[in-house]
Formats: structure tokens, sequence, C-alpha cells
């Protein structure tokens, strides 16, 4: 059957609250610098009042990534749960807005709409503190088994193995794309996500993922190596291609006995990293669904990560598509 | 009395929602380019489903001026009506969170917090489209005339003569202030607004007004002029000092005999000119409550100027107060 989407991407449905910290602030608030921590609804209201003025911006790992698939002219859907309150609208409105087709029923009653606490600091790093909110609330029911066996590959980000029910939606929808023929792809997300859910994701990178997403931290923190040259040796031939980007190095792609490696992006100056790992998988899936050859796939991911790391938040603010046939890359 | 607060602000407390648009938009939506249109819910519901994926941030004429003056290391407070609702709660913390004094009660019934739908075109102008929603219940019941008596200026925006009982606020405001011997500055806020209350803007003028902020659209509309020199002309010597804005041309000050020509602040890119004319007050105010000769007032109003149209959104990102004192202005 040909396929009706590129990508379905299902993910943690979230609108990001950007703002400039300081270093000494995320000490206070005991938070991690560059990693994604949990937080419940009271720590979201507390941190929130202690920081700066903020601007609001759709976000969510996938939603971005399929926001901008859409912004280089792909064809993609999403999956991902919203409250119906207005943050849900402020979501809906923007992935809808940028061509990507959102179907998931609005939850109606419990936890409002997720937001992340992004705190940008002045290297252009980000932190992040998430309140899942109505995340929680996606279940296998809000698998449409008919839309992911419409679309060429299935992306699932790995913050869905956070709230359990989720993570049960994540196994329909690997399921369901492999019984229609298609590839499911995964990003690992944040190396403490991949800590808290090690041995779950080694097993499904095994026996379900056929592209695997994932930066130098997080691939180290699967298989527990020292050396980033250890960790790609070690998903080789696990999964049929695995593409892991290492931030200004650039990325590398292991496929089979291939290996390629892509230079990043220079950018005048990086303002802000929020959403670098889910253009990158935007640019990459893009390459892949035309049938582009992998180092054509790195440079188009290259490229989208290097839009978004140039400007406050996630979701591209320029044409990619432009960017990318400017690029000689379309 | 020693003055608590450099400036008190007064305006419609208004949740900005940007989105990039072209030009064929704007006309197939009626808008006239460059200015801001008043719409009721049911338009800015319809206008929001149209419009591109959209970043949202705390706005307002006033409120943008205010979190200015405070970036610059002035002090200021500010008034305005929200409802007690998620919009309304993200416009107090970005206030608060801006070093700017917001104690106006919320509207705890009748319509949503306000929001203007900003489009922004390629050429970085931008048209506002803008739901007043809970200004309307802006009074004179909410202006605490110790708080104005303790600010050495009363800013007030045009704009709140379009809410009715704002427009009683506004006089309030300015009674009060003039009672505990200060001074009152109002900007005129749009040509279109200026067209609506012209006769009222000009009694004003005349009669309260200590330092008036406009563009060559405004004091050109205000006084029906067909130059601006004619228009410069018509407002010397009815307010103590005009400060008459002229985009990249800069800005010209008229203050009794004395007229004063001030540059525009080179850009690398305008990207979004939300927030110049409110952010050229911020730093003219922050220099003239300093006691800064006009020149100066003025340069400070270019350089906060020029900050805000290198970027999406009408608050300030960098840090005023080291702008300030690189271009040797602190």
């Amino acid at each position: 059957m040909p396929a009706a989407y590129d990508v379905v991407g299902i993910g943690n449905a979230i609108v990001d609250v950007i703002a400039a910290a300081d270093e000494a602030f995320l000490a206070a608030e005991g938070l991690v610098k560059g990693a994604m921590t949990l937080i419940d609804a009271e720590r979201a209201a507390r941190l929130y009042d202690r920081m700066g003025p903020a601007r609001e911006s759709s976000g969510g790992s996938a939603g971005n990534t399929m926001a901008g698939l859409a912004a280089l002219g792909g064809t993609g859907a999403y999956i991902g749960k919203v409250r119906d309150d207005l943050l849900g609208r402020v979501f809906r409105h923007d992935i809808t807005a940028a061509g990507v087709h959102f179907a998931t029923p609005p939850a109606t009653d419990g936890p409002d709409t997720a937001r992340c606490l992004v705190l940008v600091t002045a290297d252009g790093q980000r932190t992040m503190a998430t309140y899942l909110g109505a995340c929680v609330e996606l279940g296998p029911e809000d698998v449409d088994a008919a839309l992911v066996g419409a679309a060429r590959i299935t992306y699932l980000e790995g913050y869905l193995f956070d709230p359990p029910r989720a993570k049960q939606a994540f196994r329909t929808a690997a399921a369901a794309a492999h019984a229609a023929g298609r590839q499911v792809a995964l990003s690992l997300s944040d190396p403490f996500c991949v800590e808290r859910h090690r041995e779950s994701f080694r097993e499904l990178v095994e026996r379900e993922i056929d592209i695997l997403f994932a930066n130098e931290a997080e691939i180290c923190s699967l298989y527990r190596t020292a050396s980033f040259a250890e960790a790609a040796e070690a998903v080789r031939g696990r999964v049929a291609i695995a593409a892991l980007t290492r931030s200004a190095e650039g990325s590398v792609i292991v496929a089979g006995g291939e290996t390629h490696r892509v230079a990043a992006r220079p950018v005048p100056r990086v303002v802000d990293t929020t959403g670098a790992g889910d253009l990158y998988a935007a640019g990459f899936l893009y390459g892949l669904t035309r049938g582009r050859p992998l180092p054509v796939c790195g440079a188009l991911g290259s490229l989208c990560a290097a839009e978004i790391i140039g400007h406050v938040g996630a979701r591209p603010e320029a044409s990619l598509r432009d960017l990318a046939a400017v690029a000689g890359l379309a």
C-alpha cells in the first residue's frame, strides 16, 4: 500500500515555557544542566514563580520533529495527548498550522496540558523541567493502527517511557507499524531517560527498532561504554541505521558495515540548543523517506539543527525547505 | 516626597500571539499592514485558526515599556487588567519577573485575558489584531492614587482610549499624578487610534500631557498635517517635551524652543518591529528620570528600540543595562 504519510510521530505533547537563567539559578533549583528533569505540578508552579520572564511555544520532542519535517515539505502526522484547555489549544493550533495531521482527542478531565520549563543559559545550553500533565493519559487506545500503517516510518520519542500508559502506546504503535510492513524509529531523548529505562530500551532496540537516533551521552549510557567509539560499535548491527549526534562535531551514521561521518553546520551564534536533536531527526527522516543516501540524510539533519539553535525555541522559524534548496540538499 | 518609582505605566494588559504571515494573508483577512485593528472574540478565534504556528509572549504597549525600563535598571509599576485565567497568570508572571510592581487585581468573571494576534511579514513589519478581553474591565477604581503619586512620571498608552472605562481610568490617573506634583506622559500608540479619538487626544495633550511620544504617522494624524515638519511645529509648546520617532530616520525631540535630532541605531537585520515605539519610550523615560540631557534620552530610546527589532517579540531579550553601559549611555 502506498504510504499516505512520510512519518507519524508519537510523543509527549508539551508546551515550552522558555526563559533565560544563569548557572546559579539551576544549582539553587537542583536542576542538572543540559538534562530533562521530571517535576510535579506543585514544583512546576514554584519554579515558574521564581524563573524570569518567559515566552511560550509549542514543543515536545516528536512534535518538534514533525513540525520540522513539515517545514521541509514532508508529510507527517502526530499522536499525543493534551487536555482541552488553553495550552492544549495552543499545541493543537501550532502543530496543525505547521501542516501536521493531529487527531488525537484531548483529555476532558484530569491534569492540565503538559509544560516544560526551559531554562536557557548564556552559552545557549538548555536545561528542562517537565510537568507531564495530560501526557500520562496517552494510552494504546490513542494509537490509530490505520494511521500508523499509512506512514513509511513511525517515530517514537524515548520520553514516552516516562508516563506508564504511553509506554504501552509506544509498544502498540511499534507492533502496528511492523504488522503493516513499515519501519520504526526511536530517539533516546536524554541520558537520564536512558538511565531510567535502560533495560527496556536495550530490549526494544534489539527487537523493534529499525532506525535509532541518539546523542553521544545517550548511546554511551545505553551500552555503558566509556567512549563514543565503543558505543558506536555496540549499536552496529542491532538496528539497520543508527544516527549518532555529537553537537559541534557533527554526526556519525552507522548502518551495517558502513560508517558515515557528517559535519555539523556552522552557526554564527548558538542562541538556544532546545530542539537540536529533534530537528536533526526531522532532516534525517525527510531525506530517508525520499530515498536519499545516508550522508545526505545526515547533512539535512545538520542543516535543520543549525536553524533551530540560532534562535530561541524548538520549532523552525525560517523556511527549512528554502534553506535545503539553497544548500543543494532539497 | 521622594518618588518610590521612576515610572508607573498604565495600559491594556495583553498577551501577544506572534506568527509569520505574508502580505496576501493580511489582505485576505482585511487587516491594514503596520496598524492595530480591534477584533471581537469570534474574529480572534477565526483568525487564530487560520494563522501560522505562533509563540506567545507578554505584551501590551505600556507593559513592554515598563519591562524595558526595568531591564535598564529603572524602577517601575504597572496598572492593567487581566482575567484570573492562564494567560492572565502568564502576563502577571512575566511583568513581575521583569522586576515591575504589578498589583492590579484580576477580573474574576467576564471576558478572558486580552490577546493580540501579531502577524510579522518578511520585511519585519508587524500587523496587529487585538481582542481586548478583560481590558474593558479596567476602571478608575483600579487607579491607586498613592501609587501614581509615588512615581516621577505616569505613562499612559493611547490604546487605553479604546475601552471606555479605561479612558476614565486614564483621566483619573492623570489627575492624581498632577495633584501629587508629578508629570504625565502619553504615547499616541497608533495612527488609527488617533483617528478614532483625535479630539479627545488633542484636548488631553493641551491640558494634561507633559511628555508626548508619537511616531510620524501619529503626530501627522493628530494635527492633520501633510508633513512631519508641520506636525513637529504644531506640537511645539503644547507639551513640555515631544519625542517624535521616525523609524530608520531616528527621532526628533521638540522641547520649548529646542529641537534635537537623534539618529536611529543601525541593526544587522530588522526581524520584528513589534515594540519598537514602546522600547524607545522605555529608554527615553529611563534617561529623563535620571536627569540626562534630552539627546541622551533619545539615544537611550534608539538603543532599546534597536534591541527589540532584532528579534521576535516585544520584551527585551538582552540586558539593556549592559547594552547601555557598552554604548556609554548608562
